[in-house]
């Protein structure tokens, strides 16, 4: 049975303030788990439950985090899911390295995405279309908050992000690269030439775009096109469908 | 000031159950409130605050309906958002009519989508792309719950659906109009030829795709090209993806 003192040692990671204090963060459930127990991310403490730590007992001893053997009931009473009947991790956060676009590759820029389902789903998105860069303003949501970690569903582990001040980081881009921005009255996604190459695609905040600093520095403005009456597509839908276009003319 | 009933009555159609019997559902904040007064919908009563009541007093009183104005914090206690400081309306649900493709028109058909969320954005996609008729299996979420309705930002009142047994509806289907569905390993969405004309997309369940027992009545599979690792993309973002690269094509 869970102490009272690790359950709320867990619990206190819900919040951004400890996380950052003990630079550890959740990751919930069985996909999730498996996953971070795979990747590069040290993982220093796994709470599973049985039948989860029989199934996954090599892939679990492969860090060798400590591990205690825990009920569904209190997995799900310490996390943030509605249930978990498999597993619980506590993994090291990494520090925030700069990371810039190779030659040829493509390159996501997120501008105030403040709703963690979003930037998730964002993630997933990014692994799916094999971008492995993204580069978040600082006021973009906390790629550690179990939200983000759930949503992406485990692609937080082979997708990398960068925090940082968009101005700065838009001014250092070589002339050369395209940096392409979703706006409302850019040229079409669907007969636009992306060109072979690679380069950098700015999506915006979920209300209100890109902010209007930022607009000069995209060279290239992208929209989807509409052949209804919605008044927009949610941040993650539009991200997917550019990428979309993007890669079919990569 | 709200009186326990009417409070009492508003938080029982956050039940499928009581919508059913009253034939009423929530609508709820400024955009959506906004849409459903202008739309086909009957708006039965409008509870809103002073300041979305003048500012929206001619669209209002054009159905007519039962005005309270109420307190931003009654609103947010009776309703299902977060916060709500503009308005709830109740509408009356519509009877369900059975769907069928005009010659040349794009239909969407869904096959046991569970989540609301997931849902209301696949309504907000097919009114971005121009699809007006959404076919639901009978174990697709229930488009009156209010996540739905949220989740669709006003496009429910633009897209109509029909719920009924998808193995009768497709049985029906002429065998010259193209039925695609979304499967791993199909036709490649960038390379498959769709042709200008109309048809039916399904999209399967969250965790399992297509059922089986509806499988054989797809006349073409279509797969979106995966460029990196993730497993999957969501139901609502393969959704638009397919149908950016049909409109394409149309």
């Amino acid at each position: 049975m869970l102490s009272k003192a690790r359950s709320q040692f867990v619990r206190s990671l819900h919040q951004k303030k400890f996380r950052q204090e003990h630079g550890l963060f959740l990751v919930e459930g069985a996909k999730s788990v498996q996953e971070v127990l795979a990747s590069d991310f040290r993982v220093e403490q796994l709470l599973a439950t049985e039948a989860f730590y029989k199934e996954n007992a090599q892939l679990a001893d492969r860090q060798r985090p400590q591990v205690e053997i825990v009920l569904p009931d209190e997995l799900t009473r310490i996390g943030t899911l509605e249930t978990n009947n498999a597993a619980l991790a506590l993994a090291r956060t990494t520090e925030n390295h700069p990371l810039l676009a190779d030659p040829g590759e493509m390159v996501l820029i997120l501008d105030d995405i403040r709703d963690p389902g979003n930037l998730g789903t964002i993630l997933r998105i990014a692994d799916w279309y094999g971008i492995s860069k993204v580069i978040c303003s600082e006021t973009t949501a906390e790629v550690y908050n179990p939200k983000v970690i759930s949503a992406s569903k485990g692609s937080f582990t082979r997708v990398r992000w960068f925090y940082t001040d968009l101005l700065t980081y838009a001014q250092d881009i070589p002339v050369t690269i395209p940096i392409y921005g979703a706006f409302l009255g850019g040229a079409d996604v669907h007969t636009l030439a992306f060109g072979g190459g690679g380069g950098y695609l700015i999506m915006g905040n979920e209300a209100n775009g890109i902010r209007p600093d930022l607009e000069p520095f995209v060279r290239q403005k992208v929209t989807i096109p509409r052949y209804g009456a919605a008044e927009s597509l949610n941040v993650g839908i539009a991200t997917a469908v550019i990428l979309d276009n993007w890669r079919r003319g990569y």
